[in-house]
């Protein structure tokens, strides 16, 4: 591509929406450009990235097995009433009528179109298992869409969903699209890890997310120091401590605290501990519970994990914190001042919770606090949970190591969803002895417009993108310097540019007039982030050379003029 | 890929709303499914040809310098005002809000949001011209879809648009895509036709369609049999024709006509020829003029083109014919026994009319017409223009041979837009004097998904389609016979699959089990429409020999083993 017939599009400063660095970089490098709140239109440069991305997607789920297929972005309606999720999606779907008063969905997701197909295609265990995916548009109306491409109102979806007659042909499935999900990424060429998820509102029972690793990443991803486990925070285990309890110290006593309302309170003015203290959180209880509302307990410094808690027998789900007024009829104290001793409503003790000794509660007193609390002595528990976030340091529950935790950007995301939707769309096929049987289901999803994002946000320095070779828009500049002064310049320059696009390369050749600056030339490369870069010069030529710099690397190099493609080749594997 | 993983999804029936071939055998050989009224989910087979479809139309595109982006398909409905389309489009375009309340359209087309990228994006003559594409999901509400994705609602284009300085720089660039265009055509391996278009709602000056030629057709082309001209029947000149008129032979008479209301009663009842006729049509003049009618006079076996008349000055746009009580007031007659002698109001007859000697027509008394009619001796026109259809044998308006007609299918069509868009958004650019001028634009479509079912009206037998090798879903066919009977024929089959799949063909080997009888994989593949097959059977090996036909041919040959491969590739000039 020639510079000076190209719409490279890169300005100098982004507007203060902007406050993510992919974000910013995205629109100073001319690879997108928002139309409306949510909406991007994605330019020349950054389509090149989409295109790349899309390749590799489509090459690995082709080798995998899995068919690609195109559903229309408009659904009727119907099939959303079928499953329940015409309502339960709320603001989320963008719903239309069309001109005969009909209404109809930009999907925001295919899962009920697919099992449509599904019912109608498949009638046989012979058939299965089939995998179907798709690269297209969806929208979701986010309240309020932000970071650009990252969490836009439409975006490019890679959706797959695999159909099975029973759960071991789903799990080996799951097992196959894990290993392409692998080889997608490391093909990328970006630092990632599967990590165990929740499977959230799209129920099922296995969930593991892709994350690209970013400091600017919105997810937590725990990991174990000496192995390959790694979870979404929200999802690992926090595993029972080792070691015993200590023996008790010290006899309990009820002691003022009038100005304690919270934990940092209590352990300031009384010196205690955080490890020390315990949180009492009031929850509601279920609707089959003998009881309102349900204690959860966890240590001063722990958090509770809501998805843990709301899954548990007798809690409520989706989480819901008692209102005040409600803790106080029932317990008769307010929030700031409960614990477990006299507590009149059953309660659930995280498993760090049940190894302290001399520790302080709330006394369900208002201004008073119980020191000094020993399990057994004073008040025992009956229900030990896993329910509070991992920390840094605790133990990996795959046995190996210790926690540490990273921040990623979720950009794939794979689950089992069992009979979800199969059940609700009556979608069976005849099994081994001729009997219907509803199909289970694997979902498979990698956010194609995200990726772009997610991988500058771990790809840049402070002059703008260093794109992954897999995914760059070309991988080769060439900026030939005052060629206005040298025809040998721009000859040395054109002849490169031929080369190397006989190689299969995707080079961009520089060659705007002099009212552009060699300074400027050199900017917008590295602001779109072209891995490598030859400058071409008079004086480079007089002793036979040009300069080659990789801009991921600081120095650059002299390199022979002969060399310089072997030199390429080299750096870039071809 | 192997048969027994793939979802092939052919079916005996189509459904009885699919009256032209192409939705038969769409439906039938597994391209498409119906989701609802004009929405189809492309299964693997027809994808693959889609997707082949693209990547052509995005080589020749990419090659003829212009610039790949994706805009959104959800735009916001503020630039649809500006140009004054957000109510003109009508009931055809998708309207929705937003969860805030904001009104947006699903993209039936992209003018107003690409000339918003051009008038932010290029602001100098420098850059010049930029001609800018996209492969998209469009939504137009058809009133009545149908034809399967012949005429559907959402459907994938390619529309392009081109930025321009002057006129002189748009004809080139026109000119530019003209030639792009019978590139991509010919890849395709269509049989086609570019010619002269109207451009209809879209404004502008310059047009050309590209028509697929096929019986089923909705447009008609007119062609010459001597030379390249090919127009749109609706857009085609008919010039005036040779000779000069001849003498009056008799005296004009006026005859009772009681029973004779139109032209085909006047030619039975009177033994006139229908060449000696002429019809009198009233339409509305322009607001303009200086009566509310206006007369045209087309030769009794001529149609009316409504599209050339309403252009004409004192016409009114768009074309409307007079309410008859409002012929009955002004002219004092029916519709029926209308002509030029004694007529009222202005009149313009076409170029045939003028010839015509001692001819009938009405004489603006009910019941009643003038026989021998001549010109300047009975009445006399003063305006002569083109205002009929071509017919098959009038002279070719570019002076060589006489006109065809065949019927066609618009795949393509391009048009020089001017400055419609640019002028409503205020796109301009700074020109070499430096002063601002408004961009003049051009635009071009491809339909891609209507392409696949041209192709197939074009290309089909009573078996199925019948793919040209550029656009087949596999371009190999293998079936093994009665390979449970003889591993070695699976063997073979298994190693020419491997062979041909690394010499880069998509192959599809049938290794259905026996259950599936050869008869059925026989039709499956001549209804999918491989252009190659290749049956592998114990007998044949027994030979050294296999079984090669094209799906193109009616006839199939033996062939040794170890030339088939040399064969496929001479066949497919790889």
């Amino acid at each position: 591509m020639r510079a000076s017939r190209y719409l490279s599009a890169t300005v100098k400063e982004s507007p203060a929406d902007a406050v993510i660095i992919s974000h910013q970089l995205m629109l100073r490098a001319g690879l997108v450009r928002k139309l409306a709140s949510g909406l991007y239109t994605w330019l020349p440069t950054g389509l090149k990235v989409l295109h790349k991305i899309e390749t590799i997607v489509r090459e690995e789920l082709d080798r995998a097995g899995a068919l690609e297929v195109l559903m229309p972005t408009v659904q009727p309606a119907e099939l959303w009433h079928e499953t329940g999720r015409f309502d339960a999606m709320g603001g989320q779907m963008l719903k239309m009528k069309d001109r005969h008063d009909r209404d109809f969905v930009y999907g925001p997701t295919h899962e009920e179109v697919i099992t449509d197909i599904a019912r109608n295609e498949l009638s046989s265990y012979k058939q299965l298992p089939m995998n179907f995916y798709q690269i297209q548009n969806k929208f979701r109306d986010e309240f309020r869409p932000r970071f650009g491409v990252m969490r836009s109102r439409e975006f490019i979806m890679k959706d797959g969903y695999s159909f099975h007659v029973d759960q071991e042909c789903l799990n080996k499935e799951y097992d196959n699209m894990y290993q392409a999900y692998c080889r997608i990424f490391d093909r990328l060429g970006l630092e990632y890890r599967p990590v165990l998820a929740d499977s959230g509102d799209m129920g099922g029972d296995a969930s593991h997310e892709f994350q690209v690793l970013a400091d600017s990443g919105e997810d937590y991803i725990a990991y174990s120091d000496s192995s390959d486990f790694a979870a979404n925070v929200e999802r690992a285990e926090a595993v029972m401590p080792a070691g015993e309890r200590a023996a008790p110290s010290a006899e309990m006593t009820l002691t003022d605290t009038p100005n304690a309302k919270t934990i940092a309170d209590l352990v300031e003015q009384f010196n205690l501990p955080i490890e020390k203290t315990i949180k009492t959180l009031i929850v509601e209880a279920s609707e089959d519970s003998e009881h309102d509302l349900i204690a959860l307990i966890v240590r001063g410094d722990h958090e509770l994990n809501e998805i843990k808690a709301e899954k548990l027998e007798g809690v409520k789900s989706p989480l819901e914190m008692a209102p005040e007024e409600k803790i106080r009829d029932v317990i008769g104290a307010s929030p700031g001042s409960l614990g477990p001793v006299n507590l009149p409503i059953p309660f659930i003790v995280d498993r760090a919770v049940t190894l302290l000794s001399d520790f302080g509660a709330g006394a369900n007193i208002d201004g008073q606090h119980f020191f000094n609390v020993n399990w057994d002595r004073d008040v025992s528990y009956s229900r030990v949970e896993d329910i509070r976030n991992i920390v840094e340091g605790d133990p990996s529950p795959c046995g190996n190591g210790t926690l540490k935790i990273l921040k990623g950007v979720e950009v794939g995301h794979i689950f089992q969803l069992g009979d979800k939707y199969t059940k609700a769309l009556k979608a069976d096929v005849l099994d081994q002895n001729g009997k219907a049987k509803t199909m289970l289901m694997g979902c498979y999803g990698i956010g194609i417009t995200r990726i772009v994002a997610a991988a500058i946000e771990q790809n840049h320095d402070d002059k703008g993108i260093i794109w992954p070779d897999a995914i760059a828009p070309f991988q080769v500049g060439i900026v030939p310097l005052n060629a206005h002064k040298s025809p040998e310049v721009m000859e040395v320059a054109e002849k490169l540019y031929t080369q190397l696009q006989e190689l299969g390369f995707e080079v961009l050749l520089d060659d705007r007039d002099k009212k552009t600056s060699p300074g400027v030339k050199f900017a917008d490369m590295e602001l779109i982030g072209i891995p490598h870069r030859i400058v071409v010069s008079d004086r480079g030529l007089a002793d036979g050379l040009v300069e080659y710099k990789a801009r991921k690397d600081a120095d650059k190099s002299e390199v022979k003029l002969d060399e310089i493609i072997a030199l390429i080749q080299s750096q870039t594997n071809r």
